[in-house]
């Protein structure tokens, strides 16, 4: 079973939004076993939208469109969706009722008659009821197709895949099973390894399919099996990645973990350690990242983003002989650094990092793309380097806070 | 002149990788005046790409595709592309030559026959040599389309698309002038606002465009300017913005700035004010939002991120007596927190949030998506409360962090 995702909206063309849409929705229709085959992203345009959805419908069974369904004039969504399936527009008593509800709710009940018009809706449709928002969900079927009219608010958009779509989808068909396994590899150049495990990447089962997917200095492996039977398809795949371990063993940080951020939590919890961070040049998003992990809080104790460098001093005992002497972009601040964190956090991990990313240099010229990172496990320290001038500062913050991340664990698997 | 983006991988079709590439391509195409009319995205197959690059030529005269010119096995773009265009692969020398030096600099000389590959171009190409990767960027020019393949690393893709193809672009076409400005609106719904300009955008000149950009509370009115004359653009759309402004003078917190982040920036230079943070549910995302701007260390001294209760009384000296009260998440906390945010980094202001965002509650069984935050800017405070329960996680930190920035820059605004 396959689906298309159409995304309309002049927005994510000019590149004034970036589309999360289409990913959240690719993700969730994956781990029902529907995988995505085109994604085609169109302007607020009648001919454009319909364009979409006949390039979508002939390709894919299911269908998903995003957006264009406010109640402002470049909202041409549901004129294009009338025209294309020859169908009428209708005020739906129940989606009105519901607006209704919602307006007293929110004690808008003056904003009606302007939002009167997301309630028609396509006389054919089946109607899915919005309740985050003011749009329904529309679905029409036609031809053996099942397309859906969303909104395209991401806020709005995921209650909806999650809490409706999906679990129509689910009962609508029956559908194969579908099973992933990411194994997590370091150091190990992607054309090297690729050349290593070529004999048992050529020896997979048709239905089990890889993916190299790098982040960072990291290379994700991906298997993915299909098939009928639960069992026999966890059978199979544990088998294979029997068969891979002894190409690879000793470069895997994790057997079966997506993001950085996740092997570290699993980690963390089986060892009983605390975490704290100390962030200059990361500016919050080494802790972001770690935060973004469902039940963090209970080993990341905190951090501290001594952006000035004053504050390195004052917050983290940094003495000023050492900024002075070596500059705020040294090894031994990232040292200090991490040392004070460890002591205000009490924590068994600290980790900091000190760097300059751009467009400007710091007040001690440091060069640009320049960043020490330093990780402590109780007794054991390591401060690295890295020299990144190519990225701009928000892949810059990511990189190294990837970065530090995949060193901890690595580190943390190796001890 | 219009463009169309086609996102060749099977990794972004499965939602394992965001696809941030078509946005940075779009605004930098649109920045020198080159539309983006279409985005396709489409899997490693070399039919799924022929078919992509037809569609692409059809619609637009410039086609940037990224992706699939790794060195591994699920790769296809190189032939589908020789495929598509009627044309060989050859080895050329020239890219084969810094390859090596690429190899040598990074000491993988070993690594150079698998990568071979990567030197491997269409007969008919022009080549632009990648500083920072293995895969060139290859430009074919047929039937008067201009036709690039970059590779999908977005480390990759952004400084060729910077470097070189925007100054090819703008080298080759003679382009029209594109002035953009962006508006933001707060307190103002959507429908009631295009209700209240109606008039005007209706009588607004042909060359220039109207966009509304729901960003939480805010709308984002982005006015796109089209033209010969840079001059005469600039006189015209300043004249627009005048008329614009009876409207809705009392609800504009910039009139020209994008991200709230860039808005405070400006607003904190002018004002000569510093600014800290305390953040605990927010996770590092609002000092993250604050560093992304270069520039912020002139006004940001840091923050801290107590994310275990007992580091909110420890480092900020929140009393233990408000915790044991009032809950961890109340407005008590939030106020105590950026009191003692505002003394531990001596700013003029701070900002602190509390609050859970599930998907599990804290020790005290706060109710799932509770924030409180408090702004203070010397002696004024406020503290507010969200409810959030629909979001996600992420989706929780972002919206919060971009929320309290907005409040804070309409407080200053107000002030």
């Amino acid at each position: 079973m396959n689906a298309a995702i159409l995304i309309i909206g002049d927005e994510i063309l000019s590149g004034n939004t970036l589309d999360t849409n289409s990913n959240f929705i690719a993700t969730e229709l994956r781990n029902i076993g529907i995988s995505v085959s085109r994604i085609f992203t169109v302007p607020d345009e009648i001919d454009a939208i319909k364009n979409g959805l006949k390039a979508a419908t002939e390709i894919a069974k299911i269908v998903i469109a995003t957006g264009g369904i406010g109640p402002t004039k470049d909202d041409k969504t549901r004129t294009a969706f009338a025209e294309f399936f020859n169908d009428q527009l209708v005020l739906d008593d129940e989606t009105f009722e519901h607006l209704k509800q919602l307006f007293i709710k929110r004690k808008r009940e003056h904003l009606l008659e302007i939002n009167r018009n997301q309630a028609v809706v396509l006389s054919k449709s089946r109607i899915f009821q919005n309740e985050n928002g003011t749009a329904p969900c529309q679905m029409i079927e036609e031809n053996g197709k099942l397309v859906f009219s969303l909104p395209g608010v991401p806020f709005e958009v995921k209650p909806f895949i999650r809490n409706q779509i999906i679990p129509f989808l689910r009962e609508r068909f029956s559908l194969k099973h579908i099973l992933t396994q990411i194994i997590s590899v370091v150091d190990f150049p992607e054309s090297l390894l690729s050349q290593t495990i070529e004999d048992w990447e050529l020896a997979l089962p048709e239905n089990i399919s890889l993916s190299y997917l790098p982040v960072g200095n990291r290379i994700k492996l991906r298997l993915t099996a299909v098939g009928n039977d639960l069992d026999q398809l966890k059978n199979q795949l544990s088998a294979e990645v029997e068969k891979l371990k002894p190409y690879i063993s000793e470069n895997v940080i994790s057997w079966n973990g997506n993001e950085i951020q996740e092997i570290l939590k699993e980690i963390l919890i089986e060892k009983k350690l605390t975490l704290a961070t100390a962030e200059s040049c990361t500016g919050g998003e080494l802790a972001r990242l770690i935060t973004s992990v469902s039940g963090s809080s209970k080993y990341f104790l905190g951090g501290v983003i001594p952006y000035d460098y004053h504050k390195k001093m004052e917050i983290l005992g940094v003495s000023e002989k050492t900024i002075l002497e070596k500059t705020v972009v040294s090894e031994e601040v990232a040292q200090e650094m991490s040392q004070g964190c460890q002591k205000l956090f009490k924590t068994d991990i600290s980790i900091s990092t000190t760097g300059v990313s751009g467009p400007n240099s710091d007040e001690f010229n440091s060069e640009i793309g320049t960043v020490f990172y330093s990780i402590r496990i109780n007794d054991f320290e390591k401060t690295n380097r890295l020299f990144l001038p190519h990225l701009d500062r928000n892949d810059f913050a990511h990189f190294v806070s990837q970065r530090v991340l995949q060193d901890l664990v690595s580190y943390l698997v190796k001890d």
